[in-house]
């Protein structure tokens, strides 16, 4: 394939953006990554390795670390944010402070910002003025960083409201073991990557339980019921969620081993508590702030969620485990296309409007 | 619960035969258990194991092995009919030689016919005379029989054209472990069951090809737009497919060790033929007769179904596992919508008409 070669930052040197960085390397792209830990980048520049985050994979040289923000970002028209939503604020108001030429921005987070209750998209149009930001871009996808690096088959979605920049980024990501799909429903992209997250804790609570393949199954089931049904509400096309960022996502997430969010809920389904899980974890588990977010949003748009909201007990008001995965387990009701049912009506609205 | 309890005959004594009498036992009902090997039969008798199919459980007193199978049908009302597809014509043709009354046939066999396309319920039809059948039930869902025996938390639905017969066959089963819900979408019901072993026979050989979880998650996801696909041209509810039966079933069954399609698909992905993989496995791996039968209803509706086809040229025409995937990822639209919108399309058809 015929390619552009472009220079791009990549801001956030874990595991995740290591990946990408890795992709793009083979691409052919020039890549700077950006890390916060002058230690971490110059173990990138003289060893090409990342052993913290990816402690098997020898990196291209292609990948450049930086640890001046600045100078990374010198004549790049690309980058790509891999930080944790929670210093999601902190980065870009750095990034716009160095910065005057316009950006497109490609997140690859998954999160809902407590409290505000945005996006990650919103919270980047909030935070950098208009004359910086060209477009922001989401990718998203059933896509251990591990594998990746393994240059293992996987999928994503890019999504936008502006679909040549998903296109551009598309460009700049595909390969023959990395294949890259486009999506116009940002809503529905960003919602599923993100509440993925509750349900995989919810999945490792319930193996911690060791109650099996069949009661895990069921928890993702309805797990993507409620999603949608939050999704549909707040904008999304319902298929979205059938798609490799909603039903994919959800899979990889709640049946691998590589999960951080599914073994944060296997420690707390074991009788662990929160603080030991988190403490014990030493990376982020986006999961437990998303399962507050959900829950707000649930009741701000009026939406049932009963999985988020008995790990919501779970998490912050120390409901035990056991009590509230059996809770789930009862109190279904018994015909099984009321709820699917619901998500229809919801659809059929949206498609009238 | 206040429960009536019933005389029930289980035909065919395998792990899911010996798992649902467990549960019909736990619920206080007497369970013949019927199966063709009069050895297996006296070890249930006497011992209350199976120690073939389900080898870590001790059986409840309540199940009764039968090995001649006009006593076991003698003053009962429903049957659960839990033999292999292939073998559902024989046992049946000898039922109605030895049964003069009518009889509700829950039928738990997951499959399509080669040949004659027919869906289970369609072949238990065509099979015993209309005044010999009340009613016919598909019970399906996500449920492997040795947790199902180990009582963890399981759901299951139930399906049929006449919806007192489903209720009926749902308060028999149910108990606190053992969920049963309703939906009146018999095709659904049955397509994803028997087209879920498809998609697992194809995530085993991407697992037994070294492809890890990326790969497997898009294969399950593209798996199941092609079922649902395939169901709503035959006239299934496209929600089905979210439920229990349909997402459901195909996570369990394509991520957990218990599934023998799973299996089966794994040796074939590590370089074994068809014929060696069916003789070390000992069992019957139905997903091997779906495939071409599925194949076949693809032809027959004009429905695409890739990982279908691609598994069909793999098992029948020698073509090799790895270049069946690798054409599978790399042969795929970069637009994602498309497939989900044939789907949205094909689903307004259905309310339309």
């Amino acid at each position: 394939m015929e390619r552009n070669h472009e220079t791009v930052a990549v801001i956030g040197a874990g595991s995740w953006g290591t990946a990408l960085s890795l992709v793009l390397a083979d691409n052919g792209h020039e890549v700077r990554l950006w890390g916060h830990n002058p230690v971490q980048i110059d173990e990138i520049n003289a060893f090409h390795t990342n052993k913290t985050y990816l402690p098997e994979i020898q990196l291209p040289k292609g990948i450049c670390g930086y640890s001046d923000l600045k100078e990374s970002l010198a004549g790049v028209e690309t980058i790509i944010l891999a930080v944790p939503t929670k210093a999601i604020r902190e980065v870009l108001a750095k990034i716009i402070k160095v910065r005057s030429e316009p950006l497109t921005v490609v997140h690859v987070s998954k999160g809902i910002e407590p409290d505000t209750l945005l996006r990650i998209s919103e919270m980047i149009k909030q935070e950098v003025p208009e004359n910086l930001l060209s477009s922001v871009v989401v990718l998203s996808g059933p896509s251990h960083a591990e594998e990746v690096s393994l240059r293992h088959p996987t999928t994503v979605t890019v999504s936008s409201e502006d679909m040549e920049a998903a296109e551009r980024v598309q460009d700049l990501f595909i390969n023959h073991s990395f294949r890259v799909y486009t999506n116009p429903d940002v809503i529905g992209v960003e919602i599923g990557g993100a509440l993925k997250n509750i349900i995989a804790l919810a999945a490792g609570i319930s193996d911690g339980l060791g109650y099996g393949d069949n009661a895990k199954a069921a928890l993702i089931t309805r797990g993507l019921a409620e999603i949608a049904r939050l999704g549909v509400k707040m904008g999304a096309n319902p298929l979205t969620f059938s798609g490799l960022t909603g039903i994919g996502d959800l899979i990889v997430t709640c049946t691998s081993v590589h999960s951080r969010n599914w073994r944060a809920g296997n420690m707390l389904g074991k009788g662990q508590n929160l603080e030991e899980v988190l403490k014990s974890m030493g990376m982020v588990v986006e999961g437990v702030r998303t399962t507050k977010a959900a829950y707000q949003l649930a009741e701000k748009f009026g939406v049932k969620m009963p999985i988020t909201a008995a790990l919501y007990q779970i998490l912050f008001n120390g409901v035990d485990a056991k009590d509230a995965v059996d809770g789930l387990m009862t109190r279904r009701r018994t015909h099984e296309m009321e709820d699917l049912e619901n998500i229809l009506i919801d659809q059929l609205g949206e498609m009238e409007n």
